[in-house]
């Protein structure tokens, strides 16, 4: 091949084909993204993808080495280019479609593609000269792809999992700042859309910095079922090929390089097939978007009006809201999130599904699973942080007229309740309503208690409970 | 056997079975009993299932005794017992589980053995005596549980969504007729729960009405597709055992019996194995949940309050709200309506996942299919009704409450767009919301408008359009 | 009112209704069987539940009676009452529909009732004489249906999971028996269906032992969030009308009678609009009816034939399998847990929906969460129970077809792989599947291994890999 | 500003902002970009959507210049801009996130300031100089977005989905071809994986055929129901500042302008609310999905081996199936189709929940329904395509082993049924099956049937019955 040559000719087991000269991808990968025309999406749209098969292949690298299988220049050079990928380069080179058949196959040739042409140009060599270092026999030497790829999009998990965590600390600071900024705001609760009973705006926001809090230990507890891999599983979890050694090694070194506490299943023949841990965290995932949308409807209902709705609450404005009408701002932060959030639902059934077609030693259809999870933690991240700082933060209260509802409202017969007894409030309730006037005021005129007794049972800390803003 | 004997000793390819005297289901219908010990809910349940099983039966006996395979005696008696079954009879016979593996076979089986053993006692014979009359060589001849099976989930499902329809349209009248009765009152519209521009109540329950008038279209072409079978297809579809004029004259008898304009499909190999139709119909089904669901909540939004709320409009009262608040009323029927609307989109992926589940010639999991969208159709046509009759036909309007946060509204600035400019509008709208001052006090006072021109805008006709409440 | 009485009149918010004389429950029961006629299926249907709402009510007057505001003998009755319910008495008077409005509140209210009732004839008065014992003022003292309801589905939960989690391990024991029973049957593995390299019969039935034995632990850490009640919230989580102390104690004899370790929420007004833990649960039996319907997927395959399939093992005749082909016996018992899981995943979705429809201060929606919940945990036990007894048990494997599969298997050739290198590997490949010849002898052949090194690498136990049956 | 400037400033609701000086786009585009950074995919991603917002303006500036609403240069100017851009011009200047809050408002806003400042720049002026001509005054001019999104967004669907039926009628084609090509292919058919009875593989290519035929005409009837719409509804189907004969004459230009049958909805203010049509759109898509994957579900079945499998079909190589095993090839073009198959039902599930999320006079939630229905679309196409041209053409049949199966096929008996009975056939099968001999051996062993009676009942064509491949 003269240098300017603008292709190269490489092998597979199908013929030859030309790949261009200057791709470290090769046969394989070309292939690949013939048969995949899908999305358009490649897989280095997720970075973290591709800095765990770095962290994979290095780990297989050193592995084989340390058991006398990898020369050791072969070895370094292998070593070295999953570090230069890892600081970001070579991405551009991960061309596969992410939505793709073969259990992640094409992913892994992809990677050990380039890989083996880059260490060939380190090497002195030129791309495509495998007799020098071979994709399949030195950069795959003891793996499979059905042991690398799963092992891979576990670390892409844990990575993309530590920001979404990150992310939504941002959003339970953000309404708990407000949980205590509220907490003497007197309102209407509600239970089914009706007036119930009172409480604080600050307990209100407390609540969904509460929420978040509990679905951070929850995504922590299923991220940590991700940390189990099956690298030296090889095929179907037999380790077939792999030596005596290999897999602790292997593990011991990707833990090493990742920072990961990594442990290796017990059964590596379950754990190739198993899909289980994604279904899992992708449950949780589901839950966290159920509750980010409740919360999200939450904040769009108080904040309706200005005139013609509840207004209990302003939403900071961030854009205009309407093409037609003028003075028009919509709660568009939280409509995002709940888009969001409906879209990790979705997800949740296609990985459902995806997870309960896996057949006999394997599930081939991983890549789905990685896609839809990739985007449910990615967006998620996004909504959490955007909601946060494009809202919450700047959520302000109509402090005066959150206190009048309560003054006006029917609910606080309910306080008197075990004073009177449930059948004279009940009472008391339809006269209020048909008449219009106050619960005070009836009581009183009833004399059904004496005044201040009736003062002090319906002073706001009483009504509101001993309920506190969390921390 | 003596008549004081209280089983029976039943044959089939595993051994003997002693079967309850009285029982006029056998062997196959005991295990699959002890089989399938799942839901407890037996498929007599689902009334039309065995009235279109008792069709299909009599439909086939019709055909045989034309071509010559069934002696006179034997389907006269089996075509008596069919029609006693669609009168009501014999239906606490129908004792297997509605979850069931084996494609329906259990449910043909039961509907066999039912047949044959009360033709026996019709011919004077005893239950159990089957070589006067047969279940599968009679009863079951030319037939197939893979052809009899679709075909009376069909059938029973047009029956179910012909009941369905009816409510439908109850609750679309219930809806049409408050449109009519709201058509004067004016109210503010809202988009993104923001105030946006006036409209009338009678609008908006015309919308409801619509919705169900388009659903109900919807629903009607969706049953059409319900009523192609593949009676003659016999075990996949090649119709071997099942001679040549079975098909025709079966689908024949089966149209007159049941008055339903049955065609036979085209290609009964796909027809065997295909359950596109069902899912279409559950696609529907959520269709129509999905817009339930919408109104309910509309509902229950415009009824909040009583005071806290929009307090659009009252819902009728129907129970006590809460057993700690006394007057609390609650908008308890909207709010189940919810619930089966959520139910039905669950049952949708059950369903969906059965139907993609089916493998070469056979799908294996109709029973769940039968059982999920009986389900959705029977929960969405009592769903209709409470909604009509409990709630729609008794909401009254609150018109002058409506009709002031018209006048108070910022909204209103969108109707005076085409004559001040977005951009003047916008700012006029900024200072209302500002100062709390009326938008047409403010156009006044800048002379951005004459008061005459100015009132003429602003007359509820045209605020509210041309749109007028649906027939 | 007579002893020949046929109804007694009672009265509630909106007026007068007569209820059967010897009903226990009352006028707000009545209601709701009128309000609700969805599905026909009483909340009695779920004993555990109303086993869980009289542990409660007795908490609640155990708690009511310590702190000095329920008199002693009104106590006494009601703790009565509700250990005749918990031994299994009046479960017929709970007689609400599953699916209803109103948050659970006519659930609550139906046992305030029965309670009530039952509890007045106790001490010597007639049904309906609520001035000596009200159904509210007393039965319901401190408590209402938004944490009364939620407390008593989690216990309820809590009780089902249990019987689900002894179904699961009897299941798995299942399945271990025949991994140690099939420990030595050497039998091709397969990817993505396709022969890939050898494993023993007893790993791959080893894997679906550890796979329930993985769900068993995620489903125990599920239950326990659910051990988390809001008893003491009262309406909203404010505690409104429950005095200083009562949380704790009706915790206290709560955990005491039911004999759950029940901690009380740390915050009351998240934890009374919060859906969280029962989304999480869901999500749990979800991944279980994957990863059951994932293994039933297996089975059937596995002993597909019994001529032209894969035919590696045989499942147990249980029944006749069909109605025309005869001799044919189907695996319906692994095709009806397919169908349960199935609804499981289609459940999760009515439930995911239910709970992302809470506003504000509650779920709305929780009758269908439990109604889906209850149905997933009851029908997945039925399925491990129905599988293991009626199908894994009896399980036989044929040895000498899946030996003979190996040794004419192409997929030899991987392990060969170290050895001759990946290139003439293919190579090997490829001319063995053009020729229909074996890789042994064609790497012999052509000279590419010593015979007796090839041998020993085509040994079972080395092709098989260590991989051993789990305990 | 000077020819120099990189940025120039642009005012709205909230202030001024300096926007890029070559931009298109202005302040409005600028905020939705800030607030919306979910996926990194902008709206261009979808080119069937710019075109169809480019028809819409170009459609009511026409109907506005007709109407003497918009003066005619400046009608001129924005019609040609949208010519451009529907040949393919300015797209890269459609940059919001697809996932967007506001109802699409930030997509209509982003084509307005486009559509306008080209406009500008082709009258002469410059950009930003919204004097001359206004994004929301006069390219926007008697809309507003909930009339102009929905509109482009069913334009749009309609586009992609009649590139989807065109591949669908290739897959279709291609299936057919075999269909033809294997009409005298006999091999066993099977039901629940177990040997049923015996058939053709052209049967069995013809029902995927057929199946694609049905679901391409669901999909033109779910289509049909997308060209209803409601441009001229402006804000909440009341038409407000839409003059009177506006909606019709921009419906009118519309349909010119697409060459689309459009409609205008009856009743606009439940047009503009209502998502129906896209749930069943999506229904639809669900219904083509399960059907391809349940397809693909069979031909990876149907092609399991090579030796350890049912090695019925064989389907092209295409590329190397592992990084491990020499010479395998595993089925990725069906695999991706699955994957494909999964998402498409996910989607489904987060269109469902955004349709049932509407409240009011609108649906906020439309931009996911957007994105969901158009990912499902191309991504159904994109598989179709593949798999017809990358599997399906190029499969190949192993006839001889498929004729040996059904010669030494138990199932057989079936065919006898009619002749020996069901019992007598029932116990040639079990002895069959019990010594490994031949039904029809066994049969003429036993003088069941005279031997050319036995001949002529098991004849191939008779087997097979009289389906005959589709067209």
């Amino acid at each position: 091949m003269t240098a300017a040559a603008a292709t190269r000719s490489e092998h597979d087991l199908l013929g030859d084909r030309d790949v261009p000269a200057d791709a470290y991808w090769g046969v394989h990968t070309l292939r690949a993204t013939e048969n995949f025309p899908i999305t358009g999406t490649p897989i280095s749209t997720y970075p973290h993808l591709i800095d765990a098969l770095a962290a994979v292949k290095e780990a297989a690298a050193r592995a084989n080495e340390e058991l006398g299988l990898l020369a050791p220049e072969k070895a370094a050079a292998i070593i070295e280019v999953c570090r230069e990928i890892r600081e970001g380069k070579l991405h551009d080179q991960f061309v596969v479609d992410v939505v793709q058949g073969g259990a992640g196959t094409s992913t892994n040739m992809n990677a050990n593609e380039v890989v083996a042409n880059r260490a060939l140009e380190l090497l002195g060599h030129e791309r495509g000269q495998y007799e020098h270092l071979h994709p399949n026999e030195d950069v795959n030497l003891g793996q499979s792809t059905n042991d690398v790829y799963p092992t891979a999009v576990k670390i892409a998990t844990v990575y993309a999992v530590r920001e979404l965590l990150k992310a939504m600390a941002v959003l339970q600071d953000s309404f708990a700042r407000k949980a205590v900024e509220f907490r003497d705001v007197l309102k209407m609760g509600r239970t089914q859309l009706q007036d119930a009973v009172p409480m604080t705006l600050g307990q209100e926001f407390s609540a969904y910095a509460v929420m978040l809090d509990e679905d951070r230990s929850r995504l922590a507890e299923a991220v940590e079922l991700v940390h189990e891999i099956n690298l030296g599983a090889t095929a179907i979890g037999t380790g077939l090929n792999a030596p005596a050694g290999y897999a602790e090694s292997a593990r011991r070194h990707l833990a090493e390089i990742t920072g990961l506490p990594l442990v290796t299943a017990a059964n590596l023949v379950e754990a190739t097939q198993d899909c289980g841990a994604f279904v899992q965290m992708s449950g949780v995932l589901k839950r966290i978007a159920v509750k980010l949308s409740k919360s999200c409807n939450d904040l769009r209902l108080l904040s309706s009006g200005p005139r013609a709705g509840l207004n209990e609450i302003n939403l900071p404005p961030v854009q205009a809201g309407s093409s037609i009408m003028p003075g028009k701002v919509n709660p568009v932060i939280p409509e995002v999130v709940n888009q969001v959030a409906f879209e990790v639902i979705g997800n949740d059934v296609a990985i459902t599904m995806a997870a309960e077609a896996g057949q006999l030693q394997l599930n081939a259809f991983e890549p789905i699973i990685l896609h839809s999870l990739s985007e449910s933690i990615t967006h998620l991240r996004a909504a959490c942080l955007t909601l946060a700082e494009r809202c919450v933060d700047g959520i302000t209260a109509n402090e005066e007229e959150l206190r009048a509802a309560v003054e006006n409202s029917i609910g606080l017969v309910t306080a008197l309740n075990p004073h009177i007894g449930y059948t004279a409030a009940t009472d008391i309730a339809k006269e209020a309503l048909a008449t219009g006037r106050g619960v005070a005021e009836l009581v009183q005129e009833k004399g059904l208690l004496p005044a201040e007794r009736l003062q002090q049972l319906l002073k706001p800390e009483v009504l509101a409970g001993s309920g506190v803003p969390a921390a």
